[in-house]
């Protein structure tokens, strides 16, 4: 059985892709929780002991160690089928879009960092966040109108979707606005049972990172803070 | 037959992995490259023309639009099973570390731009920059004495190689120092046909962008300018 090494619900967006990915599929896994211990580089020591980066996500297959979640993505790919799209067009699609998530969207990823729990109010984005949410929203239309929903490259939910998953989260605390269908497929990705539990996880957690705080303080006023105290 | 745009030979390390990916794996397409226009954004349009993120390298196959460097080397695996290693164990890590650079490294890639022609003497590294350069130093290592050399993965030049062809360039262009293991690694990618050819092009390029010349400029002390006038 494959182990999935993770950290806190509430923050690691990392970690979600991969998990939502196993649980969307249908894979069974042992997941091991391993919270942020505040601070830069305080992680690093607790998850050297399972991940050669000292990050997570870090997947473990008996001696198999996979730490990076799109690699995650493409091993878990090569024992389930379902992991990508069967339309080869599709599936080329999808892997960019994918990776295009992997290594961007910079701004919307340190700005709007992930907090399932919190409401904030942005007043004034930046310019840089306003282009990685128009970017968002036009992949999301694209995948949408060419492959004919309800998931980003067609029927079914796939490594893409997993990879987009964490900003259905960040839409919902942070106000984002995108155009209707775009705003529907978050919705739709929020409402997955793989969703729910994970978010019902997270607000029952008690952990709180002082990184991860300020950084959601930083963003703008906050609303709302649904979380277990 | 494939079509693959990139950028400058002397500064593009994203259009670099998929060329000598291509050109290692002995497979032919037409090169389109599109200089860098200087200034922040100001490639964007000229980009947009062929890559929806405005970026290169983008892989175009007949309708079929690749816009991420690995993305381009899942799509070329599906058609050329020599793109990464045959061995599981070693495909699986070099998916992991092909997938640590495209996300990683962030230090390495800012301080250290790819500028193929010139020589810089960094006096000072940084903290940041020393983390990534042990990193690279123990990722190497540890491919080169698990699945036996010459290449990262084994025996064959495979995607991971070429995924860090970039890293050889910016240790001769910086003067960078690894251990005698990852050195002898960094010149053997040197070495290949592929790279000398990509190498003696950037040399040969009369093409300057201010901002990559600024970068390097940043580095450290300025020692040769290889190229052409
Ligand atoms: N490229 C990696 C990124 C992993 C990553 O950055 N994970 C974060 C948490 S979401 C982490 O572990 N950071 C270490 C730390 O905060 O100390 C992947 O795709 O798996
Ligand atoms: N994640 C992308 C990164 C591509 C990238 O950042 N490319 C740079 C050049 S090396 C670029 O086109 N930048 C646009 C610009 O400088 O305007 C990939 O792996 O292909």
């Amino acid at each position: 059985m494959y182990e999935l090494h993770i950290a806190n619900k509430n923050y690691s967006s990392w970690s979600l892709r991969p998990w939502v990915l196993l649980r969307g599929l249908g894979i069974p896994f042992d997941e091991k929780l391993v919270p942020f211990l505040g601070g830069v580089g305080a992680n690093w020591d607790a998850f050297r002991a399972f991940s050669p980066t000292g990050k997570v996500p870090c997947l473990r297959d008996g001696d198999t160690v996979v730490w990076d979640s799109l690699a995650i993505a493409e091993y878990v790919a090569e024992h389930d089928p379902g992991t990508w799209p069967a339309d080869a067009q599709a599936r080329a699609w999808a892997r960019c879009a994918a990776a295009e998530m992997h290594s961007g969207f910079p701004a919307l990823r340190s700005t709007c960092t992930m907090n399932c729990g919190v409401r904030v109010r942005i007043d004034a984005p930046g310019e840089a966040l306003r282009k990685d949410v128009a970017r968002i929203d036009e992949l999301w239309n694209e995948g949408l109108a060419r492959f004919g929903g309800p998931f980003l490259a067609g029927k079914a939910f796939t490594a893409v979707d997993a990879f987009y998953a964490p900003v259905a989260f960040r839409i919902q605390s942070y106000g984002l606005q995108l155009g209707n269908a775009a705003m529907a497929y978050a919705q739709r990705l929020l409402d997955l049972p793989a969703m729910r539990e994970w978010y019902a996880a997270a607000l029952a957690e008690t952990w709180r990172d002082p990184e991860h705080e300020d950084e959601a303080h930083r963003a703008g006023a906050w609303l709302q803070d649904l979380r277990a105290s």
